[in-house]
């Protein structure tokens, strides 16, 4: 980068042109980060304005509603959407929007008025307290825009109703990323035990109780995350069948296994445990000792369902911790299915390392 | 190997035990190939006969039939059922059976004694064509070893009557590993006008019209696949919706292209591009020309499938050939979900190179 791209203001519009000046696309600049330039288009004409928005929203509107139609959904997925540094995810007339770089954030006007045009959305939260600001030079900020998000907000998903707490929930209120793997995992739930550990405000483990399992522990070290599961359980009229425990996760494990406690489902869906490159070595045996604890819960013949939304634990790396963390326990298994997001968190196809959803359907012996 | 092992006789049992003398596991040996052993289990004190392939099957078939009731599904996948070598499909009470190794082949005797036991199929086919049996030194040969395959053979999926030809058809005479992709492409199909290029008997094409398609051309260059094809949409209900097409995929993608036809879902499930290892460069790029013609064929806002079953070709080039070929049609897309084989074929999970099938699907702008 020479002296003068060095001084242009961060997030602010480019030309990216080829050594020999053929015109590539018209992108965001921040100079202070690694991924310097993100192209909004190709087209050399067009205007980054509020038609820009509009078109590109609309298209990302049209997608969702034909996947799952109701309102409840990632609404747009940055790059794979075409609007990179931009995510927007949708409780039917409640957004909430995180403007993950210096560009998307100088965009904010025309992004704001082509919502507006598309939805008129009532309610409208930001949630920019996300690591990657931090890394475009930008300050946390949460804030509601406009409106008030209910209390707790409700959401369909999988024909199920769950509650998030946009203001005190975790990242975006929701984790709309898992819909497919719950509905995978509760699909096996008909009279099975299940333990849903992490289970936040209940996603896994609720849906498989209104398919059909006979219990459900829902294990999680947040209050709050565990009241919303318990009034989404009672929503859901499977609130007799649910049990809820607060405690750290590993602890609980141990204490499970220690006691003789079984489940024919586990669920473990932690939080990342790799935030950073400096926490692979460590973020990364974390998962093995989870595989290790939760595989040694389940029932000869019972299922084992395991994921990480580590960005930066690879695919490959996270199968074989797991697979280490099996053999730690001398039990056999098979992997029946490697999945990864839901549809409406798309992937670009040449940032296939966006992919950063990564889970695991076991069934032991 | 030292002189002793080469004397082995191939597909004999073995104990395979560390160089301080720990045993390893009883396996199946065949000093001929480049996997010489095949863990059958870590228990020494098991007998390798009926009770041991019983027990086996036994837990396959349960598994099966909790994931996809009524007896039509993979019934073993080798390694990750812990019976390395062996594959069975089941079709109702027609069991098609591949015997992949000399270990294997030495061994059926207790497996079909162990069959009977279990199911007492009505037809057993032996469809040992497989190159896999070339690598072990053992013949070529498909053999019905009991009753008589139902021509054409009826196949319950995705609520759907497929039919099979197990004389004359491909592999096993059917791809139940794609049954869960084919209900996700079929999710999308209302309204659509499909593509099934590779259509074999029409598990894609079929589910598509089933589910509210209101055009599908099924395209292969197999007359007797058609047939069976059209026999299936008859029987469903939708023959008066497809529309059938003898021809060589690529010149007929190449050749609706220049007619300006358009479909708004292309599914394109080619046959294995890579058979070995020195076809990978060739083989490859097959991958990128046809995601290059079935992209130019998509409707804006459409849908691509694409899948390889090339063991060689893994999921990166894969992902990245696909890249390529849509980069070649200008066309800006969205990966949104990559996907696998169903959960009958299981992976194991020290054998991830195992899993073989890969699919995209994608959003076209």
């Amino acid at each position: 980068m020479d002296a003068a791209a060095k001084a242009l203001p961060a997030g602010g519009l480019v030309r990216l042109e080829a050594a020999q000046g053929e015109f590539l696309g018209q992108a965001t600049f921040n100079p202070h980060t690694l991924i310097a330039a993100r192209v909004l288009t190709v087209e050399a004409a067009a205007a980054i304005d509020v038609e820009f928005f509009a078109a590109r929203l609309s298209r990302a509107l049209a997608l969702r509603e034909r996947l799952y139609p109701g309102g409840f959904y990632r609404l747009v997925h940055a790059e794979a959407d075409g609007l990179p540094g931009l995510i927007i995810d949708r409780f039917g007339d409640t957004l909430t929007i995180q403007l993950n770089t210096a560009g998307m954030e100088r965009l904010r006007a025309p992004l704001l008025e082509a919502l507006d045009r598309l939805m008129a959305p009532a309610t409208i939260v930001l949630r920019n307290d996300t690591p990657a600001r931090g890394l475009e030079g930008l300050p946390p900020a949460v804030e509601t825009l406009r409106g008030a998000p209910a209390t707790p907000l409700p959401i369909d998903e999988n024909g199920l109703r769950y509650f998030a707490d946009l203001g005190g929930g975790q990242k975006t209120g929701w984790y709309y990323d898992q819909r497919e793997n719950r509905a995978l995992v509760a699909g096996l739930a008909a009279g099975a035990r299940v333990l849903d550990a992490y289970c936040y405000a209940g996603g896994f483990g609720l849906a498989a109780a209104v398919r059909g399992a006979t219990a459900v522990t829902l294990l999680d070290r947040s209050e709050p995350a565990l009241a919303l599961a318990a009034q989404a359980a009672t929503a859901n009229g499977v609130g007799d069948r649910c049990r809820f425990e607060r405690a750290e996760v590993f602890e609980a494990l141990e204490a499970m296994d220690a006691a003789g406690t079984r489940f024919d489902i586990v669920v473990a869906d932690p939080p990342a445990f790799v935030k950073s490159r400096k926490d692979l070595g460590a973020g990364v045996r974390g998962y093995r000792k989870l595989a290790r604890l939760a595989a040694r819960l389940v029932t000869p013949g019972g299922f084992l369902f395991i994921a990480s939304c580590s960005h930066h634990v690879e695919p490959a790396m996270f199968a074989e911790q797991v697979a280490h963390g099996l053999d730690d326990t001398g039990r056999a298994a098979r992997i029946l299915r490697s999945v990864g997001a839901g549809c409406d968190h798309p992937v670009h196809p040449h940032l296939p390392e966006s992919a950063y959803l990564k889970g695991q359907l076991l069934q032991l012996d």
